[in-house]
């Protein structure tokens, strides 16, 4: 791990303290600033509900782990100040975990090979990215482009409603909040007076998915699209957008099945509405947290498809959550090359390592733990609320999702600080631990013990 | 795999049918053969429930894939006719499975290395095991001494309450039952009498917990108490025995702590009475079925233990189900290991393959795929059904546990034939998958792709 030919510094970054710790340590000190903040006078709406330090502290986590959960309605609760504040830490969240996440790409050498590593850092190079701070302002330039598209697109809606300022405010603080996947709703009447408007849905669609993709991804596609003999597409790239393709495409189906004569939900809308509505409630758990349509409403198959959804979350190093699409695609893949009796596993005509199928498992396996643990403790203490309400809203929250099923001001504190940690541990533990891996895993080992074959599984 | 010098014959199996399709074979036929048995006149009770074709292959199934879960009291709704076949399927399905396991074992050259293989050989042969048939008998020994062995702790209690003649019926039926992790009860009143009766609750527990054990452990086991010097313990039997023992005690302890004052369930009992009842509730997830506590009643974060717990199982190629204690222990350690930035996974001072924490992996992420495409369609016929009863439903199928919430007898037939395919590949599953992958992965590629190293996970 001592290349020094790259033109990213990673010693600046790792001095004192690894990545890992560096990630988890700037989200902690973000989570108490942001608690701070959200206590200043002027904050809380005077009419509103009068919310408590763990109230602050759960939202002012939940806006910089973009999140979106609240206790209470943003646009209801918060002054202006504060609904600034929020999105500010939202939008340093987003940015925080862009960048961290493109970073780590290039630190942990085993993740990315050398050629393609060259190949990538070409990329960065032809736009002027040779260094964290260049990474940094160059990443920050492409998310407010193309956040100001978004709010230039939302604006053509909400202005009309709200009037000039408040209409370019709404239509900004959403796009910021839809492109971090901050899940954060200011309007209102909230989203679902717009189900079956193609403008503001197709537009917050849009810029959830650009966000779930991650940087890496998007540079990779736009690097391609302007020269595809000179920049190949990555099968990290390929791998990521099929699985999200497809996963959108099934959630569509299923919700479109299921609740075409939910009155509740789909039931009620006109036929072009029905597929629109179907289509954002399956783009939205991964890992956008905006919704059209009241959940809680669903049918139990949907509300389990859609806990399934956020838990597989969005990619690598974006404003998505979850266990990541390439985790599920590794772990699915490598299952049915169980079936089909293969060893393995080759994925776009490359060969996956078995360390990358070893470490997609073992990242499933502490999301988990973190999840069902998680989830144990919100049953023993809240045991009055539903199991499924329970189990919607702590994956929501380690998958950093933000959907509800009209829990979350049900809950008591223990409730609330749990989801706390989660949604802290959802937002900074897979990349973590993931690069806290890689960078260990090279060290030897100074005792070596036999190979143990005899262990039966299954 | 054409080493001939073992003194398995493994031709013999596979001359046709690779071991895992006989393996599937020999199931669906016993289900087959054993709904035809149940549809004979003078099997049902007059006065019971008339059971439908559907019901009647739900009970066939529950008894040959030793799970336990029923439409109806099986007391009531069979005559003595009807429970001798129940409990006859139950003893030949756990026999299969005991041999089947013990034969996988050996067929997967890669599952033991050679000098345990040799080891292990020469424990079998002491006990003059030297092909299928004679492991079969051995097997079928071992059985029949175990269960005669319970069936006179349990005559003790049984004959004085019923009589000689029913009280040894009661006794051999419910230690059969036990062993082979059968779940099924034919006492007129239900398990719970039973509940602060060490003797009762004690023989089933150990019965249950030997035959969850599986045949290779409970051999190495034995072996090397008789003779510690030239039998060592396998890291496999180390491993499961040290798996086993945590997971009783965390769930006993879990249970404990949330059912202590609830009145419905633990609440009402006497201190030793609330410590046997825990620690029988913590043993029978895995997978024995039996319970002498309402579990409905429990708190929903116990119920959500009993679901972990019942998705875990038991060991390898035993009477019990689920992804499997070795399994489980394999992907935590594995975990844990990222967590460390340990690149190897080491159990008892030997190094875990690479190859088995993938398999592993994979095989845990069948079962999943299967337990959640499952209980999505149980969902989604039985939308009327609670959502926690359905997964607790669908779960103690796939892990052939047979506990219930009150729920099965409440399911219609969409729900109990998703049930009964789920019995099935519940119990074939893990073993046909685990031997179909070693057994083919030898077999080499034709062709060759470059490796990749660029997949972010998590
Ligand atoms: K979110
Ligand atoms: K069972």
């Amino acid at each position: 791990m001592t290349r020094r030919s790259d033109s990213l510094p990673r010693r600046a970054l790792s001095a004192r303290l690894t990545p890992a710790q560096l990630l988890a340590l700037v989200y902690a000190v973000g989570i108490l600033i942001g608690t701070g903040l959200l206590h200043l006078p002027g904050v809380q709406r005077a009419g509103g509900a009068a919310l408590t330090s763990v109230d602050l502290l759960f939202t002012a986590t939940s806006a910089i782990c973009i999140t979106g959960l609240v206790v209470a309605d943003t646009g209801e609760a918060f002054t202006r100040l504060g609904q600034v504040i929020i999105i500010v830490l939202v939008q340093i969240g987003g940015l925080g975990i862009l960048t961290f996440g493109t970073l780590f790409a290039f630190l942990t050498g085993r993740r990315l090979n050398f050629s393609e590593r060259q190949g990538l850092v070409a990329q960065l190079n032809a736009l002027s990215v040779g260094g964290v701070l260049p990474l940094l302002r160059a990443i920050l330039t492409y998310t407010l482009v193309t956040e100001l598209i978004g709010a230039v697109l939302l604006s053509f809606r909400f202005v009309p409603q709200y009037g000039l300022g408040e209409g370019l405010y709404q239509a900004i603080f959403h796009s910021v909040s839809a492109y971090n996947n901050g899940g954060f709703v200011v309007l209102a009447s909230g989203m679902s007076p717009y189900a079956q408007d193609p403008l503001v849905c197709l537009t917050i669609s849009a810029l959830v998915i650009l966000g779930g993709l991650g940087f890496l991804v998007q540079l990779n596609y736009v690097s391609h699209l302007l020269n595809p003999r000179k920049n190949r597409l990555l099968v990290y790239s390929r791998l990521t957008m099929l699985t999200t393709g497809v996963l959108l495409a099934l959630g569509t189906l299923v919700i479109l099945v299921l609740e075409w004569e939910n009155s509740k939900t789909l039931g009620a809308l006109s036929t072009p509405g029905k597929f629109l509505s179907a289509f954002f409630q399956s783009m939205t758990p991964r890992s956008g947290g905006f919704s059209t349509v009241d959940i809680e409403a669903m049918n139990t198959a949907t509300i389990f498809t859609l806990i399934g959804l956020m838990f597989i979350g969005a990619n690598s190093g974006s404003t998505g959550g979850g266990i990541k699409t390439s985790t599920f695609a590794i772990l699915v893949g490598s299952a049915w090359n169980m079936v089909r009796g293969r060893g393995e596993l080759i994925v776009f005509q490359r060969r996956v390592l078995g360390e990358n199928v070893v470490r997609a498992g073992s990242i499933t396996t502490l999301y988990t733990l973190l999840v069902t643990g998680a989830f144990f403790l919100m049953l023993a203490t809240n045991p009055k609320l539903g199991f499924t309400h329970l189990l919607f809203e702590t994956v929501s929250a380690a998958a950093t999702v933000g959907l509800s099923m009209n829990t979350t001001h049900l809950l008591n504190d223990p409730g609330l600080l749990i989801l706390t940690a989660l949604m802290y541990l959802g937002r900074i533990g897979p990349l973590t631990f993931a690069v806290a891996f890689s960078l260990r895993s090279t060290q030897r080992r100074n005792i070596k013990y036999p190979p143990e074959r005899d262990i039966l599984v299954g």
